[in-house]
């Protein structure tokens, strides 16, 4: 037994107890004639006192050659604290040594093990074996562990099985591009990792297992984007006999219980919105609620004056900031130059002051009179001490544009709380989304969505006013979930797939068999499927994925630590019958 | 909503009760004036009645026209059974159907859904989603979430956290073939899937983590045996500051949880055995101790007789077979037969017949008396009535021999009860093994596993005598699990890969993260990893794994279903710097 309790066990009640601790020295304070070492493990922190008439001269002076995180076993005995510390739980005891060994040495680390660490991004996960000691770290692994475990016994509870799916299966050209892994047996064929186990949990339904979950790893080869990693985690569930009023309840319950088991937050039921009033009022599929400053649309009050840069825009659009009105001139001027990036791409803003006193200012105050601006601020709900901001244009890219004003304006305005949470659900979403790329359409969620009752038809004549049975949960401005009722009859799967660009060919060759278990007996079913880094980093208060990760890759894919991907043998590459080819 | 109970729901105390059921059709029996129909889903069977007097004409003629695996929603009232059924739990009670849906149809399906399919192994497994609706298939899905459940909430219970780690990491040379998969974005460079995270839940003992357990697929490309699969889970684990008892007792801890709450079984205290005394008392690693048949060693009774077979072999060893000599003279012949098949590959077998008088009668009573045959079954501990088997060569091959004759024998005899558990601990494995083909020693557990202690020495001077601080947890005569006590300090990490064959260089390359980690206060650590396949299998006292997986591959690798591996696209090829051999 290298231990009989814990570094965080020990209290005020265990005083006089013979214990033996093991763990890593935190900190030592050596006063000559006394020493002082926090010995820490996973659990806590406790205080351990080695001094010069108490303790045997040759533990004494072992006591002194220890360093940062060496790891040693002590045994002692547990005493009162002469002078208390109240920020951590052992702080009313320490532990008088009296046996002292070695477990390991170690050299200086690269980076002080402390909650606020010296060690940059790049080194600490080159280290991140060191990085995972800290309490950030190691407190967002054991969260998640603490959010999966709720998820699991949730779902379970409500009679969802857990089954995996496999990894090794094929590849498949919609939606983001695929891992691929080579066949040795197969020469010259390849497997590819799953986005997702969409087709899977279909054939599930398929098979009459009703309720189907599974926190499984998936995997997409795109350019990485910050806080994007090639292998990511869904929480991903599928049920049968199902229409989207029973999934959106389910998965409201799922995410209530979560927030108050792991937050200890009750929140209302979830409001929900369609897809065209969340474009509509915050410019945005996944609109954070926790504020306002919802979008006044004011075409009908800002056109035909003589002002052109809105006469000529297809939208003008504002929202109100609270309390902005208190910005400098300068202040202003800095919010112009800021959407006037490449980055946010406006040409330029146009803004109201709303004084206390119920008059207006605004810098087009020579093309809009006292009334016009009234009816501004009426629309975009601007109280006195307010400041309008107006931005004009494209419709679909001012709202992006606005969109992104009004999310930096709450960040620097603190109107994002970590600790409140408002869940909402997106619905009514369009079925397909026209792509100028490859100009042409493609499915928004995936090619398995069914379109409303009764829109199919409208496919042929107005492809992009198709509305879809799917539907997105967003949580605090990030889209945590999405799923959608699924199409499951093979008639209506191949107009789909045809639309999309399929030949019935290629439909055949790479859905076939999920078409052919539609003549089945497939029962209507639907589901939806979680982000699992995002959702235990929101629950968490965070912004980013990457401390909730316990080995992530840098943006190029690599994971610094282990040095991968890398090179393989020649004749590994032979055996997957395989050559390099240099660019 | 589409049901307002499910199919396995219903009781007398429902009668009266006007109910919504939604399912699959699984049986129709039509007698002219009346149709009854088994409706199936997950749960259960629930009888619908059709009747000419009491349901609408034109239900009841949809109802004439339903077919098998139709999916059909109805409407109806509970009402008391005619002739109840006691073999279901709905069988009270059945359905008078008022409204009835049809909401998907079905081609006749290719084999039946019954308990007893008359359908062939590879169709199930092309029409895998039709299996699924089978109860074997269903339950054992099912089945298996129950246990990884438990598993879970038992090691989350006793402070594990489950921590994820990556599927893209590094290819090593060591152990079994890597699946690799290339990278785009660092052309010529691929990452290998996980054979297991070995190496990260050892890097998260040096972070700290203490106590880490995941429940992983695990990668290895193999040309594939029997009942083996290229994805496979694990139940892996490990802790810090621990040594080989504390890892004993804590999964032990584990597996009579599982043996509780899953199958009810409570069993004593679990045996452990040395590996040596495995191989000399069954000839084998993982001995089913469900039975005796302990094998005797006869070389100080056998040999120095005129009878020159014995004389010239390494080894004479035997099992009693319990009632055997109840076998006809025929029947041993055929038994002489079959271990003399070139898969067991005996030359030969000697018997003796252990008569109920207390005399014998063996083959070989040219060269043996009474006293010395009264001698071997002292030995072999034969009773009256037995007979003893009995084969002779080279040490290593006739133990294995001698172990596949006694499975067998037991299988015969019916001795391996599947709802008998009966776990041993199997330890003192030795570190290393040689192996024939490389003409080197490899690591028999994994180069990560420490010696016993002070046993390191005798790596240069005895390589193949150094025992090993491993484990393996057998069950059944499966190995179900096996761990080590791994190496902590970076020079026993080097001497030990040195001893593999590992150049410095090489250690350094695919090593070097583990062995720069040990540098910064590694603890001293130890885990275990089960195969899940097989242990829910084993707890579900099945022989083959197969049904307890989803969408399991074929032996050539393959899921016929999907039809995967396949052909990938020349462009995607391009994209990874990649070009097909062809052989």
């Amino acid at each position: 037994m290298y231990r009989s309790h814990n570094c965080g066990q020990l209290r005020s009640s265990h005083i006089n107890t013979e214990v033996t601790l093991a763990g890593w020295v935190q900190k030592i304070r050596d006063k000559g004639f006394i020493t002082w070492v926090d010995l820490r493990d996973r659990y806590g922190v406790t205080q351990l006192v080695f001094d010069e008439e108490r303790t045997s001269e040759s533990i004494f002076k072992t006591a002194q050659k220890l360093g940062r995180e060496f790891v040693i076993q002590v045994k002692g005995t547990v005493i009162e604290r002469a002078s208390k510390n109240p920020n951590i739980p052992t702080g009313d005891i320490e532990v008088l040594v009296n046996e002292l060994q070695i477990l390991n040495i170690s050299k200086v680390p690269p980076f002080t093990i402390e909650d606020q660490t010296d060690g940059g991004d790049e080194l600490r996960m080159q280290f991140r074996y060191l990085d995972i000691r800290r309490n950030p770290v190691k407190n967002s692994l054991i969260f998640r562990h603490k959010v999966a475990q709720a998820v699991r016994n949730y779902l379970s509870s409500k009679d969802f099985i857990e089954v995996e799916t496999p990894y090794l299966i094929k590849s498949t050209p919609e939606g983001a591009r695929d891992f691929v892994v080579p066949s040795r047996m197969n020469p010259g064929e390849f497997y590819a990792l799953p986005q997702s186990p969409q087709t899977f949990k279909q054939l599930l339904m398929v098979g009459g297992m009703d309720k189907y979950f599974q926190i499984v790893k998936c995997f997409r080869d795109e350019d990485l984007r910050a806080d994007r990693q090639p292998e990511f985690t869904q929480i991903d569930c599928e049920m049968a006999f199902v229409n989207q009023e029973d999934i959106l309840n389910t998965f409201e319950g799922l995410t209530r219980h979560l927030l108050k088991e792991i937050n200890g937050v009750e929140v209302d039921a979830f409001p929900r919105m369609t897809y065209d009033d969340a474009m509509r009022l915050y410019g945005n599929d996944k609109p954070d609620i926790r504020f306002g400053m919802q979008f006044g649309e004011l075409n009908n009050v800002a056109k035909h004056k003589d002002f052109n840069v809105f006469n000529t825009a297809e939208l003008v659009v504002g929202i109100a900031v609270p309390g902005g009105n208190a910005f400098t001139r300068k202040e202003i001027d800095q919010l112009i130059d800021w959407v006037k990036r490449p980055q946010i791409g406006a040409l330029g803003m146009v803004y109201v002051r709303c004084n206390e006193d119920g008059t207006f200012k605004s810098s087009v105050d020579k093309f809009y009179n006292e009334e016009d601006l009234k009816a501004w601020a009426d629309i975009t709900q601007a109280k006195p001490g307010d400041l309008i901001c107006v931005l004009s244009g494209e419709t679909n890219k001012v709202r992006s544009q606005l969109s992104t004003l009004r999310m930096e304006l709450a960040n620097r305005l603190g109107l994002r709380k970590p600790n409140e949470f408002a869940p909402l659900w997106v619905v009514d979403f369009p079925l397909l989304e026209w792509d100028e790329d490859t100009q042409r359409y493609h499915a928004m969620h995936h090619p398995f969505t069914s379109p409303k009752p009764g829109q199919l038809e409208l496919l042929d004549t107005n492809p992009g006013a198709v509305k879809a049975n799917a539907y997105d949960l967003v949580l605090n401005g990030n889209e945590i979930g999405g799923g959608s009722i699924r199409i499951h009859d093979k008639k209506t799967q191949a107009v789909m797939l045809r639309h999309l660009g399929f030949s019935d060919e290629d439909a055949k060759a790479q859905f076939g068999f999920l078409m052919d278990a539609f003549e089945y007996g497939a029962p209507p079913h639907g589901g939806i499927a979680f982000g699992l880094d995002r959702l235990v980093a929101i629950l968490g208060g965070q912004e980013t994925i990457r401390d909730f990760i316990a080995f992530p890759k840098n943006n190029s894919g690599r994971d610094v630590m282990i040095d991968a991907p890398a090179k393989i043998d020649e004749a590994q590459l032979e055996e997957l019958h395989l050559k390099v080819q240099s660019k």
